[in-house]
């Protein structure tokens, strides 16, 4: 397989983990989005959306969107598996990996960062209240939950790692990037550290990846 | 089955058509999402983000995020099919849902538009030009998607309606709340326009709930 990726992705670092996991063989294309290249032509051949990731497997077209890649993956390919078999579970498993990709994400995502600076002249530091916003509104939703509900164990959703703990750990690695307090999160927190513990967490780290700053 | 929703919600309304569609009976709790109904102890206990939908099937925790909720159908439920047969025309599928749920949708909803009026001071009709942008940007790489990949059919995927097209009519009905400009997504209003022609569509319509404006 072939995906097109950027150290810095939080969706592409999702993907990069499942495909660790699974033992899946795959190169990696590094995108380089501050300079601007996902808007380049031969990329949005690719993904009209000029976003990472884009995955190829095989000869078909490319694959788009993190979740959905995440269920292409776990719906065709061997290795551990990264969903309950109960469908309750794999709701939930679900839910809480969709409060990270779609309620908390998108919102910190460079095009959004320019917009708010660009259309509403906001300095960096105050258009990054509305970084730190999103994401203190995620962990507080996530926390609660994580915190609360029966089905947390030592993973997001009980003792197998599953999408939502991707997720939880693509914004975890987040709110180092964006010098948010995380204080008030240690459920998160404990899971986060528990996942990045094990080797393909760690490997797929974006800091580990090309492009990325050193030291 | 029981669902808490609110007549405007675009991701009350996906669950809705998916409900109508698999011919499941379930009953509706509006949510008074402008008077803050979302963030009362009552509601928080359901559901922890303050977000509608949550549903509940039979004695089992409420289930959350609307694409969750729609994939639990899928696994767990009879009736009318929502996801193709194969796997990578259900990703296709699935990629333009989170095109649609994960990466425009949440720009908009009343906690980000609340926040950019309160924390930066701007008058509605500047905060605006952030929504029209977040829907413009989807709307522009839906329509370049479907206009020209070969899996766009009478639907979103082929000819029989899938997960994409629930959210694209989500999508498409906040164009005329939120007044967007729509003459440039000719594929995406053919492909909205045969989904509302569909009874359970246009059952499920917002302005066809309580609580929604009259005339």
């Amino acid at each position: 397989m072939h995906m097109y990726g950027n150290w810095r992705s939080a969706a592409a670092f999702r993907v990069r983990i499942a495909l660790k996991l699974k033992g899946l063989a795959y190169e990696e294309t590094f995108i380089d989005l501050d300079a601007g290249d996902q808007h380049k032509p031969d990329f949005r051949a690719i993904n009209p959306q000029g976003a990472v990731p884009a995955l190829f497997d095989g000869d078909g077209p490319p694959l788009t969107q993190s979740l959905a890649i995440l269920d292409y993956l776990e719906e065709t390919k061997g290795g551990q598996r990264l969903l309950p078999e109960d469908a309750r579970e794999r709701a939930r498993s679900r839910s809480l990996a969709q409060l990270v990709a779609c309620d908390t994400h998108p919102l910190y995502v460079p095009r959004v960062r320019n917009f708010l600076m660009e259309e509403y002249g906001l300095p960096k530091d105050r258009m990054m209240t509305f970084v730190r916003h999103a994401f203190t509104s995620g962990l507080t939703t996530l926390e609660k939950r994580l915190a609360t509900e029966a089905g947390t164990g030592r993973f997001c959703q009980g003792d197998a790692v599953s999408h939502a703990d991707l997720c939880l750990v693509s914004l975890w690695v987040g709110t180092g990037i964006f010098a948010v307090d995380t204080a008030p999160f240690p459920t998160v927190k404990r899971i986060a550290e528990t996942c990045l513990a094990i080797p393909a967490f760690a490997e797929a780290h974006p800091l580990r990846q090309p492009g990325a700053p050193q030291g």
